[in-house]
């Protein structure tokens, strides 16, 4: 079985077995089988402890090998200086994935932990077997309603084509939460902890041919064999964009980096290079993140970094242009007829020029339509964001977005605010019709950076097409 | 009349007129009054329009001359050509500031339009009477109930001691809505427009001296004469901080900031240069305005740029190192007593370094508050920022954070996040002690990098204290 096929079965898993599954409350034991059953998992899930008769009304078996039924991934809670015989156990019952959540391995620094932790990857190499960790979170596949971490809040996450690896379980909260919070859905999300011998460069390739994932991002801290990411990344940037974040600058931190998932740290620089270089988007924040990955799980690259801006107040036009010179995008120069639609559609208050000033049009659906149907047509436009403070009449602008986003070649990004939730059903309607909204005229730019960029990597300049990865549950209340 | 005390008296009127009132919703002076009704004022409201004998209940005038008590305040919304007679009239009944909402003065760029504004000047100059404006948006005391402004989305802000001026009307509203959406109260918002004859300079006097605001946060385009502005930020700024957004980069987007109030515009590295010597704080962003407007309107300025960090992850403990690094924080070293402290609180599985890992205390509310207070006390630390997702467990150390911020003479910042506002009572604990609760936990350390560059210009490291601005209405749902 190629690791890609393995990986689509631990993914999508028939059966989970939680080895050291507890009756504690403040367990991790407790808390990995709980979520199972929480987020609403259809499959089998075999809680493991030689102490417990039932949990959760489900029998529980002394070990794997007492369980009946095939195992396809086995979640494992227990100390350390234990796991090698489970691990074991696992690969006997041919258990394809072991999420191993201890601690204690390579990453406290000390020798036992190393050689415990080489010892583990023999077995599991031997075994067929990929371990996900150790020191690790787990991972979540929404689609199939698995939530395979001991963090529950991660059941929260919905169904889309984004899919997240990161070193760090805690990175992975932040980022699934903060893309759950900008309504954005996840294909999967994994950390990957002590990359035992589950490592970035297999994830990225099953990424690759994953139908229900069309973006990826990462966050990596450090790489023993950089260069196996940067091939397996090579082949699959021009149809899905890899964005990554690398953590460790500066000695201080690169040592603390180490005793986190004790991998060797190189040079941040050196990354960058050869990850920009490899196609991939190198980013500085979890918030940059999450915003380049919204606009690429919505909307097409780029074709070229002409961006056209519109904008019903003046301030906010200001803004993005800043921002656009600040990132290297241009401000599109109209064509002769492109400035002749304008002028017609425009009310004599407007000056037509880029940014497309309509304040005095905002409230006129037709004329908005008509307005952004011209500068789309412009050859000498790559890219479009509109921008405009909630206000009712201002919708029609919105409505006339949501309609040419419809058969848009190139990308279109709004930028919305929404105090207190109050634009909700405004944004939810530019959503669902794939349009990416931002709470801030800056942001809405570095989206389109991040698209720009993308086309640039060739990635589909203007022709690749996302639809909205929007579905499932409904916020309450959007958080911008 | 001193400007300060006119001022005053403009912010906190008795009675607001407003010319050009409209009982059609669509019309400016229709949602104008409605809103200075919505939001709840106490003072008189008086509608003029000689086509109408009421509106919203209130006895409508003719003019400004036919109302008959005293009128401290008037809004403004009638074609240019017909506000210098208005204007007269405001000056001649004692009018002490007037909104002037129209366009048509000297953002136009016509020859008309700049002397339409020279004479409105000149006329209020004569009479002693403030225009806010020409072409504004109005402004917003929450405290008053008072929104002069035809946005209604701004009644939404809860009263607090943050002040905004912003040149343009839509950067105020993002501003005052991104504020809100981060639990920030506002003191007074007010958008200057064209500034006819109210500058910022004026403001931002008037500010220094406004007992309910204790942060300023500006958003500039171009001024006349920047030293005005400059001389009084620097007799305001060891008080106040001054936190400003300085619009208009490259020669592109000096063209439309020219065409928006009118400004002649400057470079913009001259005017950032200015302003940091003045030891006013320039950000990049509208979101970092409203990040550090946030650190400093909870937070005291830091002593010193040397953090300590703590985290339950190691991964949000990376990311922000990461941040201290790129903005030239440094990671505190603690003294041999604070290392014997925390070696003696920690579990054996914790690293005693900085950052702090509180991965096995954060469930033990004592641990971790006798933590804290080890860290506070070491004389090689200014600040602190405290990493945790949302967990049951975690809160523990989030009850610590509120217990000691009570007495801690130096910064405390908090990363939470919130997946669809799951913590929304643990954060709300934590903003009503006054602790600034971030996102994501780069953010967090960027709100510790304002409270350094504050400490670094003399606005009290160590020793100014805000109470908690959180008051009011709450939010059913936090949005992060």
């Amino acid at each position: 079985m190629n690791v890609t096929k393995q990986l689509e079965r631990i993914f999508n898993p028939r059966s989970v077995a939680v080895v050291g599954a507890s009756a504690s409350p403040d367990k991790v034991g407790y808390m990995c089988v709980g979520n199972l059953l929480e987020m609403g998992f259809k499959g089998k899930v075999y809680p493991v402890n030689p102490g417990l008769a039932q949990l959760f009304g489900l029998k529980a078996y002394p070990s794997v090998s007492a369980i009946p039924g095939e195992i396809d991934l086995a979640m494992v809670v227990i100390p350390a200086e234990l796991t090698l015989s489970t691990i074991e156990e696992c690969a006997a019952r041919g258990v394809k994935g072991v999420i191993l959540v201890s601690g204690g391995f390579r990453e406290v620094g000390t020798k036992i932990g190393a050689e415990l932790q080489s010892q583990l990857k023999e077995i599991a190499d031997r075994g067929g077997l990929k371990i996900i960790g150790p020191n690790t979170l787990g991972f979540i596949n929404p689609r199939a309603k698995l939530n395979a971490s001991f963090q529950y809040t991660l059941s929260l996450s919905r169904a889309g084509n984004v899919a997240v690896a990161a070193q760090s379980g805690g990175a992975t909260i932040y980022a699934v939460h903060a893309l759950t919070n900008h309504n954005v859905g996840i294909s999967k999300a994994i950390g990957l902890g002590n990359r035992c011998n589950l490592d970035f460069d297999e994830v990225v390739s099953y990424f690759g041919q994953d139908k229900d994932t069309e973006v990826i991002a990462l966050y990596i801290e450090g790489l023993e064999e950089p260069r196996r990411l940067i091939q397996a990344a090579r082949k699959v940037v021009r149809r899905k964009p890899i964005i990554v974040y690398k953590a460790g600058r500066g000695e201080e931190v690169e040592k603390s980096t180490f005793s986190h998932t004790g991998a060797l740290v190189g040079k941040y620089q050196y990354y960058k290079a050869a990850f920009n270089q490899a196609g991939m988007l190198v980013v500085d924040s979890i918030g940059e993140l999450v915003d380049k990955a919204k606009a690429l799980a919505f909307q097409p690259a780029a074709g070229g970094n002409r961006v056209a801006l519109f904008s019903v107040q003046a301030g906010p036009a200001i803004i993005m242009a800043d921002k656009c010179h600040d990132l290297g995008l241009q401000l599109a120069k109209f064509s002769p007829t492109t400035k002749r639609k304008l002028k017609k559609l425009s009310s004599s208050l407007n000056a037509v020029s880029n940014p497309v000033d309509v304040a005095w049009t905002s409230d006129d659906f037709d004329a908005s339509r008509q307005m952004l149907k011209a500068v789309l047509a412009d050859d000498g436009v790559d890219a479009i964001a509109v921008a405009a403070v909630f206000y009712s009449t201002n919708m029609e602008l919105m409505r006339a977005v949501v309609d040419v986003a419809q058969d848009a070649q190139k990308p279109i990004v709004v930028c919305l605010d929404s105090p207190r939730g109050t634009a909700y059903a405004e944004i939810d309607a530019l959503e669902t019709s794939g349009v990416p909204v931002f709470p801030l005229p800056e942001r809405a730019v570095g989206a389109i950076a991040g698209l720009v960029r993308y086309g640039k990597v060739g990635g589909g300049g203007g022709i690749r097409t996302h639809g909205p990865p929007v579905e499932g549950q409904r916020f309450s209340r959007p958080s911008p």
